[in-house]
């Protein structure tokens, strides 16, 4: 969390770190800056000191809502350094980054960059500037990194975020069954009022709005309808109608308005009816989810044993997985959850193949078993999110109901 | 153009671009997958051949949409490098890289990596990837990038989405137009019919589900009155209520859902009536946005000499300007204006600073001139967005009026 980010730094010796990345959505950016990333700018965090922003003087009005020290381009004479630069703005980069390392008195040695933006960029300015302050050495990080190891747990104040970002996903998750819902059936086709087929695209648009309502804003969901559900990404047809009978993986994973924390859900469902093979394997993904769950146990346990406990069941019922047939692409194909945060994927990582990560307190993670069949017409996949909360319990919060067969209750 | 792309890449002396950045959007992956960003995956293309994508098994389905060559990790038998590396997915990915170069039988020589993602993880892996393939110069790029010099002119199917877009949005101006208009004032403030302020947040929920009906999405749009739009990227306050007789800075930069070409389009609306110096401004604006226009002569025109046309007249009439008064926070503080298209800010920019910068056939771009004076309550911006077609015009491809007042015509 974010009161552990001195020691992290400490632990990899860096002096500073910096945030760069221009005007892209940067998550590391927006949590120093207290949840609100500014369009551009840089955060500069000395060790043992409270992060600071520096930005143009157009973006210095959003920038003070964060509570950080702020400081623009003329605090740092930038005008004269472009001036200065024959108004190459990647040279008078180079000289603005060192006034900024001067002004902060940062002493030598190394300085982690951090941030989301464009790679081409990073990799020369990385060069020039350890030519330039050949005092300092610039690194990066790959693997477990500071901002993961932050990330892996949430304080308080993020857990209620979360907790309330949970709630009106859920809401809109059964805004969404009693919509379709109030459909009846042409044959084997949902229709509308009109007769015509209500398609997924509908459905969208409809989860999209009602996602809007409650100050959430979709990331792409999943919508996915029969063989296109056997793939566990696909996000399904926007003109395809909704069909009786087939099982729809219904992922959902939107976030505050604007960037923020996400919640990450998915339901399978099933209109009308289920055919006997599709609730055989959907009693089989539910075993599978309680399974995970019972086989949580405290802090400090490894993540890969729920993932292992999982795969020895589908094994058992003779379903392929990652482990008995690695790179699959039947079975039970992914890891079982991740963690969530201001990412929809962060770490831990609930995988067999992941060596390090522990259950911690603080943990906001998913538990999402699935199996994919789609030449048979079937995706099924269920997925919860979950905390560790501070007794080291495992809780849904995600409290959606979890039947596979959704009945239209439509005009007969 | 996209078809310039190769001999970007000869200018450059470059044997393969690939295009990484994990799942974060990544509008050169977008562009290179003809318009469709897979979330995650790599895009590799050699000099002289086609881009190719490389993706998990799990997104292959929404990979095949983009009409690319499609390999997926088990072409590269991934799960075997992991195996290989003990689950380290740092080192199995370098391992996998080299797999790619292998399987592209791309020649010795430079190879231009370029994308949107985790800059800390990119500063590592170059390191790695040059020390394990000696045979590459793994570089990127800053200035005038191949990317950014692809993307400063639009070929024809970009333009015709482009004006799809821009009508689009106009139609939501319009909209958005007739929703306060249909209010009506209490005193100095607008009201709706429950005898409440009509909120700044209200007219922004309104304007997101304008846009989500027409298939497009708000980027953060800026909706400021008064002093706040006297801060060029000031948000608005969204529990405010709409005032009467300030002016209110209306900035809306929609993309296509979930990621896609932008329309950038400015008014400034003065609620009811305008008094008479916010006119007098406003009228300043207008004639500057006139003067801009026409000094557009013809394809091959620097771009700051639009800028320094603009300048000279507002220094004329008495406000400072970035020319007079580098840094300057008051009067004109900004740049004209700025390519559009995947990204909202590309180049050419039209600044005085710009010295590469000229006008070219297919460039999309915006013309915003603004006067701003925060201590004074007045911010201005007008602002279209214009292509120059196939014969040199300079067309302005936003439909809307560009009236300062709006009148109420609500409930008497």
């Amino acid at each position: 969390m974010r009161s552990d980010i001195d020691g992290l730094m400490a632990k990899r010796e860096l002096q500073a770190v910096i945030i760069s990345g221009g005007e892209h959505p940067n998550t590391i950016r927006r949590y120093l800056s207290n949840g609100i990333d500014i369009h551009g700018g840089l955060v500069v965090k000395k060790l043992g000191e409270a992060p600071a922003l520096i930005v143009g003087i157009m973006e210095i009005e959003e920038a003070q809502k964060t509570g950080l020290t702020v400081l623009t381009h003329n605090d740092f004479e930038y005008a004269q350094i472009l001036k200065a630069a024959e108004g190459d703005a990647n040279k008078a980069t180079i000289i603005f980054w060192g006034k900024i390392l001067e002004k902060f008195a940062i002493p030598a040695g190394k300085i982690g960059l951090y941030g989301t933006g464009d790679l081409h960029i990073i990799i020369e300015r990385v060069k020039q500037l350890a030519a330039m302050y050949p005092q300092y050495e610039f690194v990066g990080e790959t693997g477990m990194t500071l901002f993961d190891e932050a990330f892996v747990t949430k304080d308080a104040d993020e857990i209620r975020i979360i907790r309330e970002v949970a709630q009106k996903t859920s809401d809109v998750l059964q805004a969404t069954w009693d919509f379709i819902g109030s459909h009846s059936a042409d044959g084997e086709t949902v229709v509308k009022a009109d007769g015509s087929a209500l398609t997924i695209g509908d459905v969208k648009r409809f989860v999209r709005r009602a996602l809007l309502d409650v100050e959430l804003e979709d990331t792409d969901m999943i919508f996915a309808q029969g063989r296109d559900g056997g793939f566990p990404h696909s996000r399904g047809e926007s003109k395809d109608g909704l069909k009786l009978g087939q099982p729809i993986v219904f992922d959902l994973f939107p976030r505050q308005l604007g960037g923020g924390y996400f919640h990450d859900v998915t339901r399978t469902w099933c209109i009308g009816h289920a055919p006997e093979k599709v609730q055989k394997i959907y009693d089989t993904v539910m075993q599978a989810f309680k399974i995970a769950v019972d086989s949580y146990e405290e802090p400090g346990q490894p993540t890969k044993t729920m993932q292992e406990a999982v795969m020895t069941y589908f094994e058992e019922q003779g379903h392929p997985t990652g482990r008995s047939q690695p790179g699959t692409t039947v079975g039970y194909v992914h890891s079982l959850g991740h963690g969530v945060g201001l990412n929809i994927h962060e770490r831990p990582s609930i995988s067999h193949l992941a060596k390090e990560d522990v259950f911690q307190k603080g943990n906001f993670i998913t538990i999402e078993p699935g199996l994919y069949y789609p030449e048979e017409g079937i995706g099924m996949r269920v997925e919860d999110s979950f905390i560790i909360d501070e007794n080291g319990a495992l809780v849904s919060i995600t409290p959606f109901r979890k039947d596979l067969v959704l009945p239209l209750r439509g005009a007969q």
